[in-house]
């Protein structure tokens, strides 16, 4: 009952920040070739942050559609879930502002990295309030890409220091570890993306 | 079930795109009609970019309507449509600084051309999940009109280099073909705009 | 149905209307009271504007409660509608620029007009598609105020270039009159606010 | 029936407000950890009011939750509630802008305890509407919490011209009372947090 509502606060402020991102975009100075180029660093920075919570976003409508129950526990974890993601379009403003430099690459992982610890605080919520049901274990599984993308972007935070560059590298790559398919059948892999058809019909192409 | 979540954060989605178009308007510098009159052009941009936004919402509104199934790629087809989309009040904000010039102009094709070519995706992925059953392929039908538009952007582009006005005005007839009447019965044709009112009660304006 | 969408969409584009505005306002040049009083004209075009879009949004609410189909007609005057109520935050900011001077007070009274005159196409719309049935009728009623506000505006327009505090006075009277209470049963009177509480359980506080 | 659309309409400007909150934020300006450190106090203005309007939508959330009818007192003292809180974005931005004088932290003080009041009013107009059933008489409950909010506000706004961090801590103070559980059952005391997991299945985390 009160899920529904819960949903759609979540889709409401995920759907703002995604959207805030590109209005925080800086345009290109000139109207030619060269002032579109020097705006696509910000760009791709976009790209990837619009990449990354469109992964949080996909992966809580599978946590959520299997739970059941909500208590006072999960509203907050959801929404310091959203406080973190609100944060997002500030460090990227700030990336534009100050390019890729140490402090402000190392304040994206910050903001990233405690968005997918609320996640995390978000999912023992929910299992404390709803128990490990089959659907919800089939929902979570082990987790080993959460628990792989909190490990990178804590790797991430110092490494800006060494390199910015480096801290980028990881960033994209924790982005792309959620589209590898899993091993398993993907249907019990909970939180990896799920490209399976399974739920499907299968496609009649030809009737 | 997982349906209702993904229109309604499309829903958000786009209502925002097409609000924070108004946002990004310089106001008019002046309190009187030259004043207004300089913001003309501008405006025109925006009337034309809210009716192209309006017709994804529409087409995506009737096509969603016949659709059951959702899994993983259609998420991420949907999401690659509202990037976009998302990146239309970017662009014209763009040409409202450097004027109707011709990278602007471009890349406007580009945005609206790349968001026809995710809205093939997503309904590509739909068939693929769903089939093509017989109401979504009434939803569907030939999508000439889908196949035109794709052509006429792709033909702007280069064509903005010879001159942004031959690409704005095929634009502007990229989004009047949505509203001439189809030929066939519209409760066939999908994606052109339901103008009929078979579906509805005959008015009874005397009762 | 798809009523459900449409519901949906146009809360999501108010709601961001209506919250933009304020983004909209400049914050007091100073940290004292005068600095406070002069932000005063313009927020109250902000509370204006706020309770005017306010009243759109409960007469769709009521009307929409009373339609049971959908076509694409009236998705598509209810994008108009959207569309002029979009431009309200745009008319506000050139008020606070330039004043509350001729072009800027006229050009709200146009938007405002203009906004109602969607609504009554959307009314028209929505007639046409759902016949003149007893809960549609009742929730249109005679229209009164919705025929007086427009003819308010129409007249507002031009008597702002004569001084723009006779609109301004106009546009305060056509938002107070959907305060006043119907003579008639106010379940009857549709498109005035439902001040009743004859659809409420009594309040027993007794109790 | 229209209680589902008051609640998504509520939503969605409530999930505008707190995100536009950060769009305000300036960005630090440099590369460096002194850039940030500076844009501390304000980072932590935005996590106060991120509270406070989370504060507002739980509650708003729990009440809603227990109301069965809707009538137009129920939506304006709604749209009432929502004006005050998005006056909060602008307010931090006056604070922003002048600092943590005694003008804009009085300010705060007034949009926070006029929501309040807001609240209150939205409160009486359900009861009036509903009655004062078991659920939404469990729902209120003495309000104990409400009423302390209003008077540390009210006392706040003065004690602001005295010192404004004593207006500050009385801030913080509100907020922090709404997560101090009840003393009695949780499921009794209505606006409070309800940190209980009296309606959550038990967890099994060892199953």
């Amino acid at each position: 009952m009160g899920k529904g509502r819960l949903e759609a606060f979540t889709d409401g402020v995920i759907a703002i920040i995604i959207t805030i991102m590109v209005l925080e975009l800086k345009v290109p100075q000139g109207a030619d070739f060269s002032a579109l180029a020097s705006s696509v660093p910000v760009l791709l920075a976009y790209v990837l942050s619009f990449v990354n919570v469109g992964i949080f976003w996909a992966n809580h409508h599978h946590m959520m559609h299997a739970t059941d129950r909500i208590d006072g526990r999960i509203l907050w974890a959801n929404l310091l879930l959203l406080f973190w993601l609100s944060l997002v379009p500030f460090v990227i403003r700030w990336m534009e502002e100050a390019g890729y430099t140490a402090w402000p690459t190392a304040a994206y992982g910050v903001v990233l990295g405690m968005a997918a610890v609320s996640y995390t605080l978000l999912q023992w919520a929910i299992v404390a309030c709803n128990g490990r049901s089959s659907r919800l274990a089939a929902a979570l599984g082990s987790d080993l890409k959460g628990k792989a993308s909190l490990a990178m972007y804590a790797a991430a935070i110092p490494l800006a220091f060494v390199s910015p560059w480096i801290a980028v590298v990881l960033y994209v790559a924790v982005a792309l570890i959620w589209f590898v398919p899993d091993r398993r059948s993907p249907s019990v892999s909970g939180r990896s993306l799920p490209f399976d058809s399974s739920s499907c019909q299968r496609p009649s192409l030809s009737s």
